[in-house]
């Protein structure tokens, strides 16, 4: 089975940079993939791929060896199984709540008798291998996303969630639950401390930790932090900042 | 009929802001859209956006005032009269090498009697109003692109061509047609005189100068230098240059 | 926040006309958007649309100032919160048969603390303003169809649910509930009763009352007896008269 | 091979009923498919469809038996042999303005040595028959446009045109070559007498005449004035007047 | 009402021959269609089409009098009720493990008062006819797969649902029930008699037997072995399949 | 720049194997593409292909190493051009009738000072490397087909023009203009003689000779005869003739 490249480095203990797709198109997904990310995710919950459109994404994506990660709408089993059939090599699950939750999560990725997956990898096994259905199970990659009030009151049982790789860190969500306003790369003290004490307790379960970031400067301090993957920028961001960027230059420029 | 943004600001004497949309992808259009470029240029020569995926993205301009304009594969009416017909209010013919050409672009632009564009305009009557077949003739812009050596030899009779309303500059090709090699935001004195003396002679005949940037730099002295039209920057180049950069400043502040 | 026409209306009193996208085509959504309705519902749930092609269908109505509201096919989190990250600005939820139903729809519908909706609204931002986040729980329409007999039994219970805006008949399988036969604009003393038993609870609560019609005249009759909407027409049902009308106007008149 | 209704009909001497596609949608060609027109057309010159969205268009109306029509943007012969192999059985060619121009639209609806059209008829063979190759050539039909100055100057030998099975009047245009504003079911006595002069120099030459109407009222005028095919109205067109028709009535009935 | 083939067929004790749509494409829908199965089944769980593609697939079938069937991702009312709106005669739905869950499948198949379905044909009432709503409950078929150890556990209590038409085996994930490894045409004798004992509790409560095989030689083996419907091969499969021969003969003949 | 599988092939006097996309679907082209074929060519003349869909196709295909073509429509500079940005390695274009035909399509496959190839590699310079406007005069394929009476009298000409790389044998329309009936892989004595004539002429002038087959037997024979590339079988007709065999199989098992 072609290997995980998370997985893969995770085993050698670096951090994975991973990049988001909110656009659904394969071609920016396709430009992305070539600049360079270990990972990449296709966004489900609130980008605008949908399942009909998943493919030609991770299609995009495999022209490269970055790992395809999709990000479904909800903790859905029909979802997370079609998203794996169709060669996602890992899923991040939002809102993670409780161990049963993550429990459900791992379930779906797994193949009997670990997990309930169904049988059918009609992409993965072309994109994966002929030993795929062998093998999955250890190479598929699963998130769970603590960002809620009752996520973050049960964080060490879903920690201790046998099978769940990582758990991935939400900031937006996150402040909520923390009763404050979402802002990219919080610098909130209280909202740091949430985090690292997320990265800690995942750590003590020995699972990886992942933060979701928005800039070079915040990303490189969660890699110092001791983050196990952090996720830098998306296609749509990056887009406007650099168009922005741009016209606010011309502007000055030309005392516009 | 809805007015023409690019006419409204050159009555004025105003230099246009133009992006550039390489991307097929009605939600990047409406970012770029709302992001106050005076028009924006769906390419249908070298960007992803064929016929069938045009009207999406005209659509996802004119949720705003930004001008819609098309450039088309080549100069040929069928599709010059269908992406006018799907709303768009400017045109860009690429490879525009003798006064021929110019007219006959300038036609597929035009009702008759002063061309011989057909009646149809199915989604153009809806964006532009009751009045469109009565008012396009005198809205719609039609912009030649001058950037072969046939060219830059017939530029005078081009630019005399009745009906053309500006000459736009493709400095690669230009930078084919002067023995170079295709380079952005061009700084080489032969090319950059060359570009000189198109809009020398598009004025000298009632036309616009229309220049295409990679750069607001470049752009703000493109509009130093009197030309009419700035084209600034693109999604595809807007994003890629986002994303490297946080990679790159990810790299430099990890040692990566 | 750009304003949400319903929410305008209804703080003057006044009754919502309200199209309906059966079809799944961004540019009869237009055409639709452009003949004046109030309000225009893509219907999710027997439409064509699903959510991978639900943007497109908003970007269309967001060229004109029609509130673009969204039926789910089912009262699901995911489905609501991504329908508003998409730009809807109205929720329309099928099946509310208890009041923990309507109190989960609305919890979809707004951001916390009020609220379990996720922070991302990746189109809504751009369509709505950089103020979204903080104003959406107040802008957002959240209805609700009562139309099952366990619905009509709680129908009290479903009108008092803090944040719903309002009720939301659907005529057809009202008809099942009553043990009728489902038929457009029905005019059975029954179904009408129970139709203005609705209306009057819903407005005992404080919240709207929405009628589905099929025909101005029944529409009239609803505006009359003091509904705060009506749904007028759909797109697919226009056409379809439109050109039975001919067919049979023709056959007439040349006999055949 | 399944035989071509429009043929059939003809050799009886009976006058066609056909409807027009402006939509690019499956669902909408469909439905129009099932209300019993004798021809549809799908617009590519006007209409939204464009090659890409062709077949499924084909797709839809082939549930039924009527024919299905393709209005290429152009007298192109890559265009016109695509739709044909995609499954048309008949092609109406715009701007046919001499008698080359109407024999190069039909070589290329014929394989040799009759045409020149290139042998891959690669849905055509599943819809039509085995025995496609063999028969298309009878089948298929032809149909060229009339409607300019110089189509007028030409209409002599363009009827005489070998292959060619009829002459299709476009109103609009045809306004514009006599120098009138387009209006739809032209009245005027010049626009009345230019089209039965068409009719019958068609007829003189045993091809037939076919009228593009936009009501039942004139529809069944042009039938009983000798045309062998009327255009009685397009999806687009039926749904506009069942919609504009719909609010019209309610605000007359609310004093809206 | 159209009548479906699959309870024509069973009615007359016939066995249905089926096959298998993994790709989304409506022209292999066409092409399959074409091919003389008795009905073929669009797959929503493992294979390539999500409800946004489905109705060009139903519609690609319907040009001709194959049953169209479709297998839903999951036993969701929603989609169930949406697959069925839109055209499908048949609704296949893996993971039923319980008789709760077979009784949720039916329901969600028929109008009240039998189930729950919501009311809204919007395209099968074009393709069934104008009585749909009236009859549908009698014409549509319900398979139910039993493919889990929970399931077998239930399979008396599963086979006799009331309205439930069709016991469907999943042969791959029926394995991991039995401990296997999956495998197509399973010859395990385990395997082998546990189908025999699922056909045989159908049978016994009136049930029709189904069986998903991967070759002609396996399933003329299920047809002499009493199942009432044998799935023989797919879309995906044959394309391979057929490459794969021409490739190996190839490399054969030229020893290569 | 990435290098062309055919052009390394022929260098080293190999015999490439040619898989055909008839469909327009990027699964079944990454499927084929995995199958082991040097390279693919998207048929956009015959097959389902058009340019809105064409980037998919050879982003499904750049997953592996199979060199990606594409057979145009026409001799069409626009068409050809827009490919190549695409990220076409070769180009096969259809109807070569004589040394001009040639002459131009090599022209659009070359930058200047070679050809006319205007500047714009949008995707090519993403899969093809950033040398890629440097080095593709170099590394693109050019193939003409001769295949008509004309081309058959200018053959010698066509194969003397500078910059095409290798004639491709269309037995379809070579049969046409052989005033015979097409056949898949035709034992016609005189089409063979011609096709080995037309074989001889290309190696005359250090071209290399190509022949479509639509079989193993048949690409063998044709591999043995000298050809440098043999086009093999299709998805479409693997994908029937695979279904066909089981349908057949099951029907003589059965006695069906």
């Amino acid at each position: 089975m072609r290997p995980n490249k998370i997985k893969q480095m995770w085993r050698e203990n670096r951090c994975v940079t991973m990049g988001w797709l909110s656009l659904s198109n394969g071609f920016t997904a396709e430009v992305m993939a070539r600049q360079g990310f270990d990972a990449l995710v296709v966004d489900m919950q609130h980008g605008l791929t949908d399942m009909a459109n998943l493919w030609p994404m991770l299609q995009a994506i495999s022209q490269t060896d970055t790992a395809p990660v999709v990000r479904v709408a909800w903790n859905d089993p029909a979802a997370i199984m079609k998203a794996l059939d169709l060669g996602a090599y890992g899923i991040l699950v939002p809102l993670i709540n409780t161990a049963e939750d993550a429990a459900k999560a791992v379930a779906a990725c797994r193949y009997p008798p670990v997990g309930m997956r169904s049988s059918g990898p009609v992409r993965a096994i072309h994109y994966g291998g002929a030993d795929y259905v062998a093998k999955a199970n250890d190479e598929i990659v699963v998130m769970g996303m603590v960002e809620t009030k009752e996520g973050l009151k049960n964080l060490d049982a879903i920690c201790a969630t046998p099978g769940l790789d990582a758990i991935y860190i939400g900031p937006s969500d996150l402040a909520f639950a923390l009763d404050m306003t979402p802002r990219p790369d919080n610098p909130d003290p209280k909202h740091m401390a949430t985090c690292d004490q997320i990265r800690d307790t995942a750590h003590k379960h020995g699972k990886k930790a992942c933060m979701h970031c928005a800039s070079a400067a915040f990303a490189a301090g969660a890699v110092k932090r001791g983050f196990d993957l952090v996720m830098l920028t998306s296609d749509l961001a990056s887009m406007v900042a650099g168009v922005r960027r741009q016209l606010d230059d011309l502007k000055a420029a030309t005392g516009g």
